[in-house]
C-alpha cells in the first residue's frame, strides 16, 4: 500500500475559514505554530464567501503574503509550492572553520527572516526591492563538506548518490556545501533576495551552482490545481500530504542535530520534449500511468482515484503497464515513500537545438538510503519515462531544523 | 517639452468599467478595436465596486485573461507588460525564400493567435499547456535580412545602430533575421508557447539568441505600479502614452508594408549591482535625477510631477546635476521620444561573481534613426549611470502591422 490519495489531494485544498476573515489574518492565524503553511490550513487559502464560492484575495494579495520563518521546522518545505525558485549551491572558501559557519548562518538567517516578512534586511541598498515578500521561503541545507567542517560525522546518506545507469550526470550541477533554496510567487522578489543572501555568504563560500525553476503562476490557475510539467503531465498527484498519518515519520529526522529536519534531494533531469512530441498520446499514457487529461491512473476517471495496478484489459494485459512510471515509483513497502516538490526549467538552448528544458526534481525524506533510493533504483531498473528523462545533475543536502527568533538555522550543529 | 507624466502616468491606471461587468466580458469590450489592450482602458483593468473600491479578479483570472491577436497593430506593443517575456531572434536557412517567408509567416501567425487565445494550435503535442493564456502575447519583428530575402529595401533605419562609446556588445546577444516576443503573466505559458512556435519556424530558421526577462508578477502588487528594475529604481515614469496627442506620430510608421507597424530596438544592458551597492543613496538618486523611494524627481514631491530641470540648490547648483539620466535621455524636440517597455534579467552567474543581471531595455518608435539614436547618443555622451550599466546586446527589428483574422504577420511584405 502506498500513500492515500485523498489526502494527497488534500495538501493543496483551499479549505475556506469563516467568512469575512480577511486573508492577511487568515494567514497568521493559519500558520501551524510551527512556521509551516501547509496541508488543511490552506497554503493559500482563499476565504469563503457565505455562499460557498471562494472570495478573491485583493489585486496585490500575492505580494503581501508572507510564510512565518521561524518554527520548528524550516520553511519551503511543506510550504505549497511556490511559483519561482532559485536554488543555490555554495562551496566553502578554504580556511573556513566552525566560528565562520556560525557567523555566516547567523547572519544569513537574520536576513532570511527580514526578507520573508517583507522587512528590509539591514544592509539592504535596494530596500524597496524587500517589500513584496509574495510567500518568500529560504531554506538552507548542508552537504557534507560543511557537517565535516562543523566537526560532526554527517549522516550516512549525506553523501553523492550511488551512481544510477540512466545518469548522465554534469559536475557543474551536482553536489556542493551549502544549499540555499529561495522560493516566492514572484521573480524580481526571488531575484532580490538572492542576491541579498549571496552578498552574506560571499566572505565563506563561493557559488558552485545555481538552478531556476518555475510553476504557473500564483493566481492563473483555481487553488488546489495540480501542477503540470513540461511534457504535459500532472505532476504531483500522489504524494504524503502534511497531517496524513504516518507523514512525520516519513520526513522529519529524528535524532541528533538532524531532528525536526529533514533531507533534500535535488535531481536535475533534462527531459527530450522533441522525442517525448514523436510519441502518440497513447503512448505517452501508458509510459507514466495515468492520462494526460485530468491525470487519472489509466483505471481511473479522476486525478485522486485509486490505481488499479491488477486491472487486466482485453487482451489480458494489465491496463496500467509494467513498465509504467507509478508502477514502478510505487514500492509495496510504505516507509519507502518520498515528498516531492519539483519546478520546470527552460533554459536557453544550446546551438543547434531548440529547447533545454526539464525537471528540477526535488525530494524530501527522512533517511535518503532507506527511501529515495530504493525508488530510483527501481526507476533505473525499468521505467518507459527514461526514455525521454536523463539525470544530468544531482545533490544530496541535509536540512537542519527550525529555529526560533533568537536563533539560527543550524545551531543544533554549530553551537 | 517631453511627455506629459499624467498621460503616461494613466497608461497604467485602472480605470474602473459599470460595477458588475466580469472581467472577461470586460477584456472584450475594451479592447480597442485594433487588437491592443491598453492606456486608458485598462490593460488588465479590475471591475469597480459600488463603493468605488476594486474588486478583485477571481483567482483563475490572471489565467484566462486573453489579449486580442488580430488587429491595425501587433498585439505586445502596448499591451500592459506582463510578467514575463522571453525573445527570441532567430536567422533564416541558407537557400530560404521569400515563398518560404510567406508559408512560415503564416504558420507562426496561425498558431499565435490560436496560442494568444487560450487555444490549441494544430500540432500541439501538450494541449493541456495551452489552456492558460495568461496574457499571451506574441509579437514578430523583422531583421534586414528578412526583408533583403523577401525582395524589399529595408528602411533605413532598419541595421545594426551606430557604434557608441559605452558598447561592450558580444555578438551572442546582436542582431538577427526573425524576432518573435513571447510575453504572457506565466512562465509555464510562455515557455510552451516558445517551443510551440520554435517548431513552427525550425524548418527555415536556426536560434541565434534567446533571451528572459521578468517584472512583478501579475497580482504582487497594486494595478498602476510603475515597475522596479533591479537597482531598485522605478523605472517606466515617463513614457508616451497610447491616446495622447502625438502618440501615434511617435509609434506609427505610416508608408508602405510598415504603415501601422513600429521598430523595436532591443538592448540587453548589464547592470553593476555590486558597484551600485557601494554608492550611497543620495548618490543613486543623483545619477537618476530622481528619488528611490517613490520616483519623484529630485525638485518634485510625487513619481508623475514635472521635473524643475531649472531648479538651483543652496551651493547654486541645479538640483537635477547636469549628468543625471532623466536630464540626458530628455530632448528639447517632442518629436525625440520613444516609448520604452523594458525587462529585467537575472541568469546565473558566471564563475566568481554573485550576478548578471541587468535590463533588457526595449522601445518602439516609427524611426529609429529620428528617435532613439539621438537619446542613446546624448546618454553616450554623458550619464552618470553609465558607470553601472554596459550594453552587452543591441538589435533592431522592424515590426510589421497587425492583420485581420483572414491574413497573416508579415503580409503587406510578402504578398
Ligand atoms: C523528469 C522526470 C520525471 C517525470 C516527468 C515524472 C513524472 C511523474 C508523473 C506524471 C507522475 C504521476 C502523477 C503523480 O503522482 O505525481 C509521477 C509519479 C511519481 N514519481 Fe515521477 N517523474 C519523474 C521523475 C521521478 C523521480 C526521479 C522519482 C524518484 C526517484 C519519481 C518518483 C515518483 C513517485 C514516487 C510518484 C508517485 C507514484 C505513486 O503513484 O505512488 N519521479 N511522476
Ligand atoms: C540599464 C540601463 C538603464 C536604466 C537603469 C535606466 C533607468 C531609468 C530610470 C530610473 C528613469 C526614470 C524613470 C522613468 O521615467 O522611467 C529613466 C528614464 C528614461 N530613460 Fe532610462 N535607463 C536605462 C537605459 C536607458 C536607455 C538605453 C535609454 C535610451 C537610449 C533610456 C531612455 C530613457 C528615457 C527617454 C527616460 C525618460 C526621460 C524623461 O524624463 O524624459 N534609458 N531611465
Amino acid at each position: 500500500m502506498s500513500d492515500d490519495p485523498r489526502a494527497a489531494g488534500n495538501r493543496d485544498a483551499h479549505t475556506g475559514p469563516p467568512a469575512g476573515l480577511r486573508r492577511r489574518q487568515l494567514l497568521g492565524g493559519a500558520a501551524i505554530g510551527a512556521g509551516i503553511l501547509g496541508a488543511g490550513a490552506g497554503g493559500f487559502g482563499l476565504a469563503a464567501r457565505r455562499d460557498g464560492t471562494a472570495e478573491p484575495p485583493p489585486e496585490d494579495a500575492y505580494g503581501t503574503a508572507t510564510v512565518p520563518f521561524h518554527g520548528k521546522h524550516q520553511a519551503g518545505i511543506l510550504t505549497t509550492g511556490q511559483a519561482h525558485a532559485t536554488l543555490l549551491a555554495l562551496d566553502l572558501r578554504p580556511g573556513t572553520g566552525r566560528d565562520d559557519l556560525r557567523r555566516m548562518m547567523r547572519l544569513l538567517s537574520q536576513d532570511a527572516a527580514r526578507l520573508t516578512q517583507g522587512e528590509v534586511p539591514l544592509a539592504d541598498s535596494e530596500p524597496e526591492l524587500a517589500l513584496v515578500p509574495a510567500r518568500l521561503t529560504v531554506t538552507f541545507g548542508f552537504g557534507p563538506g560543511l557537517v565535516d567542517t562543523a566537526g560532526q560525522a554527517p549522516p550516512s546518506w549525506l553523501a553523492a548518490l550511488p551512481g544510477f545507469g540512466v545518469d548522465r550526470l554534469d559536475p557543474a550541477y551536482c553536489d556542493g556545501d551549502l544549499l540555499i533554496e529561495v522560493a516566492a510567487d514572484d521573480p524580481v522578489t526571488v531575484a532580490h533576495a538572492v542576491r541579498m543572501l549571496l552578498k552574506d555568504a560571499r566572505a565563506f563560500t563561493g557559488i558552485r551552482w545555481t538552478q531556476s525553476g518555475f510553476r504557473r503562476a500564483r493566481g492563473t490557475e483555481p487553488g488546489g490545481t495540480t501542477m503540470r510539467n513540461l511534457f504535459g503531465q500532472i505532476d504531483g498527484t500522489v504524494n504524503p500530504a502534511p497531517g496524513s498519518e504516518d507523514f512525520d515519520q516519513l520526513v522529519w529526522c529524528r535524532e541528533g542535530w538532524l531532528a525536526d529536519g529533514t533531507s533534500l534531494v535535488i535531481r536535475r533531469i533534462h527531459m527530450d520534449l522533441e522525442g517525448w512530441d514523436r510519441l502518440d498520446r497513447p503512448g505517452r499514457e501508458q509510459s507514466v500511468g495515468r492520462t494526460l487529461g485530468n491525470g487519472a491512473p489509466l483505471t481511473g476517471g479522476n486525478e485522486h482515484d485509486e490505481p488499479d495496478f491488477e486491472a487486466l484489459n482485453a487482451q489480458g494485459f494489465t491496463v496500467i503497464p509494467p513498465f509504467a512510471h507509478i508502477r514502478r515509483a510505487r514500492s509495496e513497502n510504505p516507509r519507502e515513500r518520498i515528498v516531492r516538490r519539483s519546478y520546470n526549467y527552460d533554459d536557453p538552448p544550446p546551438a543547434g537545438q531548440i529547447s533545454d528544458s526539464g525537471m528540477i526534481f526535488m525530494s524530501c525524506q527522512a533517511d535518503v538510503d532507506r527511501q529515495f533510493v530504493p525508488i530510483q533504483r527501481r526507476l533505473d531498473e525499468l521505467d518507459l519515462l527514461n526514455q525521454w528523462t536523463t539525470p544530468v545533475g544531482s545533490a544530496v543536502f541535509a536540512v537542519p531544523p527550525g529555529c526560533g527568533a533568537d536563533g539560527y538555522i543550524g545551531e543544533t550543529l554549530l553551537e
